[in-house]
């Protein structure tokens, strides 16, 4: 189902649900879903694509509820003012809600055709956003007296990514757990890259404020050891999540891949801190 | 998976979690599910649970954000006070998301074992609750600045009782699509019965404010065309759905229990009105 197309939507919140997904940033869990699918050598096309645009549909929600003035109160967001700044408060709820919903109405449209993977898919995407490890936990974490930080990480950025891995995996047959290892280490990279853009990044370049993790006395690798020494995780992580692609048949192309992608990372935290 | 009692759930959201769905109220949507199902001889326990499970979840989680200050800002649920009065705003928008995502991943534990139904149920799940007809676009056109109001009541009140019967029947293997026409004549009366008691009805006795459709200026069949007409109309409404119950196995007994239970919404609104 195409973003807020279908007739007899409210317009506004069809309106905001584009706003919400279009233009994207990086796609980067998407794009890295279907590397993990080709690395397999594919499946069937629909599928691929359920699970996509259901891994993205669930970031983007995450983004529109996590701005909210409840929460990280983000009024600029890939660039723009973010939907409850655009739409108001109510607007953006139901728009977060809805892109939630219709992460599982994609899937729910290849589920008569492919139900086996579509029932892993299912379960891996629900796993990914759900309690008790998913980004609505990871989300959560934040209104607790006290924060465990690596299962606060791992729920709110790392579950995503495991659930790319795995899902690009199930959806071309193959079940392998290792897969959701390697989207461990691609999330727990993701997440210090993210604390150092927050501490050095600039607001033009990146498309959302920064210094909100001192703001909101947020968990950060950066806070807890330093520009320096997380620069220098955050370069052992990307060795590792190298290392970590398992057995496949595209194992070379992916490894390629996600050096690439990863590097892109690390380059982006490298010369924002020469421009600090 | 039982509401936020899986290990490394943050407790306070699993707490809000279970406050928003203990003690429950009439569960009159998971009812009729499983009236229907019984109606057609019934079908897998664990597929059936799954379905009444998935749509009180997303029955209650439509309340927590219903209630939110964006909202309607109502600070009485069920009789004590709604989840953000109780846990705050952000904890709130994290248990609706979290109960939105557990509907879903209630199918999905049944998903692999029964895959068909499983995938039918999905679909029926994400249409009442997603857009275009489901109860987030029903609760989206109250940002909009026209409002059709019989689409409006269809999606916000219709959807998820259309979704009852429609799936009660989905579990047991049953496909007849005049299911969903019962559950949308239902789900039109308990909408009327809604409005008679938002004008008649006494917050201690229905645990929720009252006044809230002048209030927030909302369509009502009240506000439409006055108390009297209204209980009429609820009253033919309440003939229809008796007429409406197709053919099945149990239908004499489904008819009666649907008498039943509406007649309890019809009372209700009789002596709201004596005392009025």
């Amino acid at each position: 189902m195409a973003v807020g197309t279908a007739s007899g939507c409210p317009p506004r919140l069809a309106e905001a649900m584009r706003y919400a997904v279009f233009p994207g940033g990086h796609r980067i869990r998407p794009r890295l879903c279907l590397a993990v699918a080709a690395a397999h050598g594919g499946g069937d096309d629909r599928l691929i694509a359920a699970a996509l645009s259901s891994i993205e549909f669930l970031h983007c929600a995450s983004l529109v509820h996590d701005d909210m003035p409840c929460f990280d109160d983000g009024e600029l967001r890939r660039g723009k003012p973010s939907v409850h700044v655009a739409f108001g408060e109510s607007l953006a709820l139901m728009t977060g809600d809805a892109l939630i919903v219709l992460a599982f109405q994609s899937i729910a449209g290849v589920a008569s055709s492919a139900p086996q993977r579509s029932a892993q898919l299912l379960s891996i995407v629900g796993d990914a956003v759900g309690v008790p490890h998913g980004i609505v936990a990871g989300q959560a974490w934040e209104c607790e007296p006290a924060v465990p930080l690596k299962e606060y990480q791992r729920a709110k950025t790392g579950a995503l990514f495991r659930a790319a891995t795995l899902a690009g995996a199930a959806v071309a047959g193959a079940h392998d757990p290792s897969w959701g290892q390697l989207g461990d280490v691609i999330g727990s990279a993701y997440q210090i890259a993210d604390d150092l853009m927050d501490r050095l990044g600039d607001p033009a370049l990146i498309g959302k404020p920064v210094g909100q993790d001192d703001r909101l006395d947020r968990p950060s690798a950066v806070r807890e050891m330093g520009v320096k020494a997380a620069t220098e995780l955050l370069r052992e992580r990307i060795e590792a999540a190298v290392e970590a692609v398992p057995d496949c048949r595209g194992k070379h192309r992916l490894r390629m891949m996600i050096h690439y992608e990863a590097s892109r990372l690390l380059n982006s935290a490298l010369s924002a801190q020469r421009a600090a």
